[in-house]
C-alpha cells in the first residue's frame, strides 16, 4: 500500500474517491478527512480488503465498488479469485452490497465490468436524486446522519443527492449534520461534502436532534442505507434508529434513499441483519466500551424508501420486491 | 487563579470537588479529568463565575455549592455582594441551584452556611439514593447520560448516587455511560466514578443508547437535572430528551433524581427554561455548528422524579410543589 497527495478537484468525481490503474486500486482515504486529501493504492485483494475493512473507504456503494475493482485486480494479477472473493466479501459484516457487487463480478472479472458497475451506481445516485425531490416540500429543514454523499456512494450520493437536488430545485434551506460518534462521519466528511457543494449547513452532536425536532427545527429526516430487508427494515449506520424514533414522536416524516444494490432480498427482516460490533477504543481508550456500529430501523417508522427505480411506500414487502434486480 | 496537583483519595470527598479555604475556593478542575487531577484556586467571586463559565466545576448542585463558597469568599475579601451576586447568578443560565444558592446566602454570608448548604447537598443526595433504590428491580441494566455523580453535586452523586445504592443493595447489573457529546462527561467523569466504585459498565456512544433498548439491553433511565419546571418538565444536559423519547417509545421507565434546589416553582413549564447556547468549536472548529447545551424532557415522559423528599409521581403540578423549599 502506498499514499501520495491529491490534487483535490473541488468537485468530489467518481474516479477520485475510487479508481482502478495499472496494478492498483486507488482510494482517497476518507480516515483523514477533511484536514488532508491523500490517496492509497492498494495493490492486492487483500489490501483493497484491509482498506475497506479500516475505513480508508466505507459507505456501503463505495465498498461495493471498491470491492469490484479489488476483484478486477486480483484476476489481472492472477490471484486466486475464491481467496480474494473471500477476503474481500468478509471484510465488512453489515453492508450487502460487497457481496452483491462481487456477485456481479464472478461471471466477468474485468476491469471494464467494475467501472461498469461504478458508473451503473453513480447513475443510480442521480435517478434516486431525481425521485427524491419529490419528497420535499419549499423551505425545507432537513437532518441527515453519517456520511451518505458522493464519498459513501462512489459519486454524487444517495441522501445527499438528494439534498443537492432538493437545493438545486430552490427546496432546501438548511441542512443539519449529525456529527455521527464515533468516527464523525457527518462533521467529517457531509460537512467537507456539503461546503463544496455550497449548501447551507450545520454539524450537531447527535444527541441534539430530538431537541431541534422538539422546537420545531427539523422538516425531514434523509439518510442512506446500509442494507435493506425484505420487509423494509433499514441497517444503517448507529444512531439512524433513535432519529426514525424521534421523528416518529415528532411526526417529521424518515426518508430512506439507497440504491436497490443495498436492498437484500434474501434476508426477511431486520432482526437477521449481523450487526457489525468495532472496537470500543474507537469511543474510548481509557474505560470500557460498548461499540456497535449499526442499528435496525424497522420499517414502521420509515415514511418512504427511494432507489433508483422511484419512491417507495409501505407495505414495504410489496413495494421491495418489485424493484430488486435479478 | 492558580492551579497545584492533588494527591487524590481514592474516594471522592465533597472538600475534594469544591471547598473554601483561606482566601480562595479550591476546586477540583473537571475539564482535566480523567487524565489530570489537579486543583485550581479561585481567589475572588470573579474568578469562581469564569471558573463556573468555563465549566471547570459543573452540574447544577455543585454550581450552586460553588456559587456559594464565591459569595462567601466575596464577603470574607470585602467585594461589593451585589456585584458578586450578579457575576455568580450569570455564569451559567440554565441550572436553577445557581441563583437558589445565591439567595440563601443573601442573609448570611458566612463561610459556615455556604458549608452548611454544601453538607445539606450531599445529605440530601445520600436521602435522595435511599429513596430512589425502590425504583430497581433485580439484575437491573441501567443507563445514564452526562455526570450526575459526586462531581456534579458536590459529593455522592443524584444520579449516580442512585446507582451506588442499587449497587450495594445487590440490584444493579449494569451501568450504560452515554459519552455526552461533545464535551464528553460520562465517557470522562462519570465511567472515572464508576470505576472507582467498582460498578460494572460500558460507555457508548450517545446514539447507540435506542439500538440498546431495542435489543432489550436497558431496564431504565436514569439522570440528574438543571431544572425543573413546576409542571415536572425536566432541563438537563442535552440528549436527555431523546432518551426519554427512546424509553418511552420502548417502554422502558425514565427516572429523573434531583434535590428540591433544582425544582423552580417559578417557572410554570419547560419552556420557560433559557437553554444555553454554547460555541459551536465545542463540536467542530472546521464547520458551522449549532450546540445547545441542554434540552427539555416534557412531564409525560418521566416515570418518576425522586428528591431527598421521596419518590413523586405524576401529575407532577400537584407532587412538586409540597416538597419545594420555601
Amino acid at each position: 500500500m502506498g499514499r501520495g497527495n491529491v490534487n483535490k478537484q473541488s468537485d468530489l468525481t467518481p474516479d477520485s474517491i475510487v479508481r482502478l490503474e495499472a496494478g492498483a486500486v486507488v482510494l482517497l482515504d476518507q480516515r483523514r478527512l477533511p484536514d488532508e486529501e491523500v490517496e492509497l493504492r492498494c495493490e492486492s485483494a487483500v489490501e483493497v480488503a484491509e482498506a475497506i475493512r479500516t475505513l480508508a473507504v466505507r459507505g456501503a456503494p463505495s465498498i461495493g465498488v471498491a470491492a469490484a475493482y479489488g476483484y478486477a485486480l486480483a484476476a489481472e494479477r492472477g490471484e486466486d479469485l475464491d481467496a480474494a472473493y473471500r477476503a474481500l466479501a468478509e471484510s465488512r459484516p453489515t453492508a450487502v452490497n460487497l457481496v452483491w457487487a462481487l456477485e456481479q463480478m464472478r461471471s466477468d472479472p474485468s476491469a471494464e465490468r467494475a467501472r461498469a458497475l461504478h458508473e451503473e451506481e453513480v447513475e443510480h445516485c442521480r435517478r434516486m436524486a431525481a425521485h427524491a425531490v419529490a419528497l420535499f416540500g419549499p423551505e425545507t429543514r432537513a437532518l441527515t446522519h453519517c456520511n451518505a454523499g458522493g464519498l459513501a456512494t462512489g459519486g454524487y450520493g444517495s441522501a445527499v443527492g438528494a439534498l443537492r437536488d432538493a437545493w438545486e430545485e430552490g427546496l432546501l434551506a438548511h441542512v443539519w449534520v449529525d456529527e455521527t460518534r464515533p468516527l464523525l462521519q457527518g462533521s467529517r466528511l457531509t460537512a467537507w461534502e456539503l461546503e463544496a457543494l455550497g449548501i447551507p449547513h450545520a454539524v450537531i452532536a447527535d444527541s441534539a436532534a430530538a431537541h431541534l425536532m422538539s422546537r420545531g427545527e427539523v422538516d425531514c429526516v434523509v439518510t442512506g442505507a446500509d442494507r435493506i430487508a425484505a420487509n423494509g427494515d433499514v441497517a444503517n449506520k448507529i444512531g439512524t434508529y433513535g432519529l426514525a424514533v424521534a421523528a416518529a414522536h415528532h411526526r417529521i416524516p424518515f426518508y430512506v434513499v439507497a440504491p436497490t444494490s443495498t436492498i437484500d432480498p434474501a434476508t426477511a427482516t431486520g432482526a437477521g441483519i449481523p450487526i457489525e460490533e468495532r472496537d470500543g477504543a474507537e469511543i474510548t481508550s481509557r474505560f470500557a466500551a460498548r461499540n456497535p456500529a449499526f442499528d435496525v430501523t424497522p420499517a414502521e417508522l420509515i415514511g418512504a424508501i427511494v432507489t433508483e427505480e422511484g419512491v417507495h411506500r409501505a407495505p414495504y414487502s410489496e413495494s421491495l420486491p418489485r424493484v430488486v434486480r435479478g
